[in-house]
Order: C-alpha cells, then sequence, then structure tokens
C-alpha cells in the first residue's frame, strides 16, 4: 500500500528499524476454553497463558485489565513469527482447563514447552515478558568455544551460572546437564565446553561441573563427577539462593527469605565493590541476603521507594527491610565520608545479630545508633494500600 | 482497610516495595481543551501533554490509542505526588489550544516547565517518560564536591556531558552556565565544580568549560573563557552530534544523519572496544556517525531488528543502513576470529569513501567481498509497511 504523505517524512524508514514497536490494535491474544485449548496448545512450539481472576464489573477494574490483556497483546505481536501462542485463561470459568494445565496461581503467567511448564517470575512488562520468551528459545545450554566467549563468560558475574566440560556433544555427562539445564531455563545459565584450553583456564577437569554465586570469586566444584542430572538439580535447588543479587525485572518475583538487606546505589560504583567484598567474607552465612538495587533499571519504582523508604535514591543507600511489616531502618551515612569494609561489615553483622532491627528507630530512642529516621511516624504505608495488595494477581476485585 | 485474606500471604507487604506498580484503572490524564488549559497549567509546576490525532473509529486504531492512553496514566499514577500534571490534546478539536502551546508535531509529548517547553524524543513506554521527567525535576546543574563524586563522573563515558569550574553558586559564569545547561535538560548533562582539587584533576582552569563527547578519552575546551550563555549553547549545538553513540530509549528519536553505521554488542565487550578506539581515531571525520546497540536494552526489537537487518543478534555486528530505504549491508566476520581495530578501521574507511555501500549486494555480485547476504530479495519490508509508518503519530487512521 502506497502512501504518499510517506515520502515527506524523509527519515520514517530508518527510524522504523529505530522504533519502539507500537500496538497495531489487532487481538491475536487467544481467549482460552475447555474447547479451543487443545488445539492451540498443539498449534504453537510455545505457549503462554496468564491464568486470571474474572473480569471485574468496575470501570477502574476494567481498564487495569484492559492494560495486563495490552501487554499480552503487544508482546504477541512481536512475537508472532516466532510460533509461540498467547491466551488468557479465567479462573471462574475455565476452571477445568486450569486444572488440566496444572494453573494455580490467580495473576501468574505460566509458559509451556514441550512437557515443561514453567512459571514466569518477572514484572508483567511486555519488554520483560518478550525478553524471557527469548530467553526460552535459545539452546539451554550455550557452548564455549574459544578464549573470546570465555571472557564473555567471566564477565556475567551478576549471573548464576554453571558450566561443564564434557568430552563432547554426544557424551551422556553431557546430556545430563542439559536435562538439568532445561528444568531451570531461562532463570539460571548453564555453559559447556569441549576444549581441552578453555577446560584449564577454568581449571575444569573432565565431566567436572563449577558453580557460579553471583559476584563470587570463586566457583564451587559439584562434588563426585560425574553427575546425573539428579545430582545437578539438587545441588543448584540447594545453593541457588544468593548471598547478594541484583534486583533485575525477569525474575524479580522469584524467591523471598525473611528480611532482606537492601542496597540502591546510583552512581555508586565503589558502594558496590564494598558490597561484594562484604558479601564474600561472609557468603557462608545462611542468613544473608542481599538485594543490590540499580534505581535506574527501575524508574517507575523511584517515586515509590523514596516514600516507602523515605531515603534519597541519588546516593548509595544500604538497610534492613521487614518481610512482614515493610518497616526498614537505613545506615547513616556522611555525605562526604567514603564508607569503609570495615564499617559496612560491622553494620552487617550488627543486622545478622539482631542488634541493627527495624524496630530501633520506632517510638523512642534508646538504644542505638541507626534511630535518626522517623519512616514510621510517616503515614506513608497506609496510603499506598489500596494499589499494592494485589501483587500477584491480576484483577483485584476487593469482594 | 483492614483485608484479612492479606495476612495468609506473608511477603505481600515487602513484595509491595519491589513490586512493579501496576496501573490502578483511575483516570488522571486530562482531556485539555480551550477552557480547562489555563487551569491545568497554572496547577501544576510541570505539565505533560500528548498532542494527538484525533480519535479513530475502527476497534483496532481506538484500541492502539487506549494504550497510549495508558502509559501516560500509568506515568501520571507513578508521578502522583511530584505535582505533574498529565493530559492530552487532540489536534483536530483543539487546534486553538495547539496554537496557543505551540504543539505542532502529532503524536509528541510536551513537557511545560516554568518558560521552557521541551519536547520527549524517547520511546512512549510509562519507564522511558518517568525517567527523563524524574530528570527534569533535578537541578540542571549537578555540583560535583569530592574525589567519589568526580569519579562517577568519569564513568560517564555514554553520556554528552560538561563540566566547568566555577567560584562559587553566585559567580556570573556559573549562572550563564546554568541557564545554558536548562536548554540542553535533560539530554545533556551539565556539571560544576567549585572546589580546587576537582579542578586540578580535571585539569579545568577558572571559569573554564570542558566538553566530553560519548566515548572520546579527552575533552574539549570551550573556547574563550569565561564563556557566555550564548557561546556554550552555541558550542554545544556544533557539537552534539557525537561519533559513537549507544542507543538509548529516552533520546532515541532525537538527531538523525544521513546513514548510519548500526553495532550489535550483545557480549561483545570486545568489539565496543575496538569500536571505540575507531570511533577515537575518527571522530574529527564530520561523515561519520556510529550508534551502538545493546540488544538487551530493546527486547521488544530484537524480532523486527532480526528479520528486518537478517542478522544473528547474539554474536557482535557491524553494519551500514541507508535512511531512504532501510537497506543494509553487514561486516562479514569470522566465526572464531577475533576482529582487529585495523580491519574494522579499514571496513569504516571503505564505508566514508562510499566502496561499501549498502548497494553492494543488491542484485547481480559483481565488484567487492561483503556480498554474501541478501536482504534486498527477501520481501521483509514490505511485510511491515502497515505497522510502521507512523513512527511519530499517535493515531494512523490512514485516510
Amino acid at each position: 500500500m502506497w502512501r504518499p504523505y510517506l515520502v515527506i517524512k524523509g527519515y520514517s524508514v530508518i527510524l522504523e528499524g529505530l522504533e519502539f514497536p507500537r500496538y497495531d490494535g489487532k487481538d491475536r491474544v487467544i481467549d482460552i476454553n475447555n474447547k479451543n485449548y487443545q488445539k492451540a496448545m498443539k498449534k504453537y512450539t510455545m505457549m503462554c497463558l496468564l491464568y486470571h481472576k474474572p473480569i471485574p464489573d468496575g470501570k477502574e477494574l476494567q481498564k487495569q485489565h484492559l492494560m495486563t490483556e495490552m501487554v499480552l497483546e503487544l508482546a504477541a505481536q512481536v512475537m508472532e513469527e516466532k510460533e509461540i501462542g498467547f491466551g488468557m485463561v479465567d479462573s471462574h470459568k475455565d476452571t477445568k482447563v486450569a486444572k488440566k494445565l496444572g494453573l494455580v496461581e490467580e495473576g501468574s503467567v505460566y509458559v509451556f514447552k514441550a512437557d515443561r511448564v514453567i512459571e514466569f517470575d518477572g514484572m508483567l512488562s511486555a519488554d520483560t515478558l518478550v525478553e524471557f520468551l527469548l530467553d526460552l528459545l535459545e539452546e539451554p545450554v550455550e557452548v564455549i568455544g574459544n578464549a573470546l566467549e570465555l571472557r564473555a563468560f567471566d564477565r556475567m558475574e551478576e549471573d548464576i551460572r554453571l558450566i561443564g566440560y564434557f568430552k563432547n556433544e554426544d557424551s551422556e555427562h553431557y546430556s545430563a546437564f542439559k536435562e538439568a539445564a532445561e528444568q531451570f531455563q531461562p532463570y539460571i545459565k548453564f555453559f559447556a565446553t569441549f576444549e581441552k584450553a578453555v577446560a584449564k583456564e577454568l581449571t575444569l577437569k573432565m565431566n567436572e561441573v563449577d558453580f557460579y554465586e553471583p559476584f563470587m570469586e570463586e566457583p564451587v566444584t559439584l562434588p563426585d563427577r560425574p553427575n546425573s542430572e539428579e545430582e545437578i538439580v539438587a545441588f543448584v535447588t540447594e545453593h541457588r539462593r544468593p548471598t547478594l543479587r541484583k534486583l533485575r525485572a525477569e525474575d524479580m518475583f522469584e524467591t523471598w527469605v525473611s528480611f532482606f538487606v537492601i542496597s540502591f546505589t546510583l552512581y555508586g560504583y565503589e558502594f558496590l565493590e564494598l558490597l561484594k567484598e562484604v558479601a564474600r567474607d561472609n557468603t557462608h552465612h545462611p542468613g544473608l541476603s542481599i538485594i543490590w538495587i540499580d534505581p535506574d533499571d527501575f524508574p517507575l519504582l523511584i517515586p515509590y521507594w523514596e516514600k516507602t523508604f523515605q531515603v534519597d535514591l541519588f546516593k548509595p543507600q544500604i538497610g534492613v527491610v521487614n518481610v512482614t511489616d515493610a518497616d526498614s531502618i537505613w545506615l547513616e551515612m556522611e555525605e562526604q565520608d567514603l564508607l569503609t569494609a570495615q564499617k559496612l561489615a560491622d553494620w552487617i553483622e550488627n543486622v545478622l545479630s539482631g542488634k541493627v532491627n527495624t524496630e530501633d528507630d520506632d517510638e523512642d530512642d534508646d538504644d542505638d545508633e541507626d534511630d535518626d529516621d522517623d519512616d514510621d511516624d510517616s503515614d506513608d504505608d497506609s496510603d499506598d494500600s489500596d494499589d499494592s495488595d494485589d501483587e500477584e494477581d491480576d484483577d483485584d476485585d476487593d469482594e
């Protein structure tokens, strides 16, 4: 179709290539029901289903539901040629289908790939969902063949990753490794090499597998090589909670512990280096789980975090957040002062021993040095309760 | 309001703090017209207006319009306490208002802040818009007071930035610098220092301003210090087109030249280092403009780029794209081979001299080494023409 007005805009064609794709308005997401689900599941190599509460009555909640639907529509449009189907399953109307497919949690997205079901633990935006699906389309194990690829592997310090050295693609131990990889794809990255030189640089023996925790310098070797699929799965399951982890949109809802040390580090390169040092020294402490957040990765959350935690996110911050009441306490840092690893380690020690806790700054100031802020006396938390209690539900109809 | 079911989900409160904000369905975006625009402009310290074509008739185009509206609604919800107003101006119904406010381009977002109007050149997603608005809320000049902040400044190699050394906040030359900064906020970053030690490390004399092009090691000093506001503005305007630039969602539509060298560098750290080296050596070449794209930053575009350019984005790529027809040609690289700076420089030299151009691989293969791909014979481009010719328009009603 020739449109003359296109000519006037000389740059439109190249802008097209660099342009953010807009939703074209077409309906691609299938309303899944008992009659059509089998056909849909057969048609696509991967199927992505949102299990949602019934569409609510109120106008506002309907608009909210529509926005979720549009996230799926945009993802479906972008992935159109990748043979991925998208559908929605209503938890009231389609109970039979949901039961057959094993859908449990309302508001969750489930991806069906061959005989596996993968729950999407990321934030429900088109970018994040598409990135997740593209990762799922890749091979579960990435093969490292040369020094250049090895250097790229070395730089992935933010990721949990495993690497194994095997004879070749036909090795039964490599097969076991690959089967294990499929069970964690795309959340945990699996690499393999068949090259002696690469293995040597990694100090890997034949059929040996190393596990890298994020930000740690040295990997842990899996015991008793060669390892079966079950052994690898068990090891990863046991070790997957990192001491220090970067918050990422792809898996932000993945696993949670009873309290967090949260650290915001906009422009805080030195601060992050300290944090890594402390994490490395304390990696064997089972109670420690630090989440590192780069606020730049989550612009939509900056205003909310500033309000909830009452901290200035334009400088590095570290604090403890209580899971049960979102109460928090933050390490006081002098403006000009460079925090030392020792001071940070002491503070974390006090957090782990309970000497520093989120109750310290509540009501009266009596026992420690971290009580200058008074976030508890503000009523910020209650202000937000209306739009935030449905963190994993698609439609919150509050009845 | 107490909701008993909240108790069961033990983690909901903390998840709240780490959760992606969902649209609550409330209408916050004002339908701007001749009667209400003055009141709205007065009420808020900043006003963010989408100038759009009339809402179309077709269901699909209405849905597309609704999606754009929801981007604004989510941004408005997130920014609710920052005193930023959001509105939509219909280009047919509200011609008077549009004229008064100086709105010209349909589909564009304009931000009104004090007596300035800033056009948003980023991609229309809630994240990108919110990030842009948060940047606009900051001071136009960031002051660097110590070595730690200076190191953070040093690491911003992706940004165009200026830094000046002034006596103090009351200096008239600092005022001129600040006035100039306001005209480029938030696209170009302005820094200042009042500290002798910081200035010494930057080799800045009193009232001197340095301009840093992205990825260049050495800055350019503005001539004839002290500089007036006009001099600074003129200098920045002349020098703002970088030799090598990273594509970012915030300003992806900002400026364009007649052709691009585009480089994709997923896991391509070494490749990027080469690219920087070549850019540094060729920075005085007026015709050279390289855009570096990290595909990870644009997951929604990966499937589209792969199709349009017929390249595998999971390894580094470099190519030339013709603005007028989106035709492209890509440098052939051996799988195992580490590209050298010399080879890359030679190729870029051939691009600049016209020896390598996008016509080389069209039709018959007769004159050079870069003609193995045949992207022109595919009909990919035409497939996409339907959803891509309205790159800057909000509603494409195609009549």
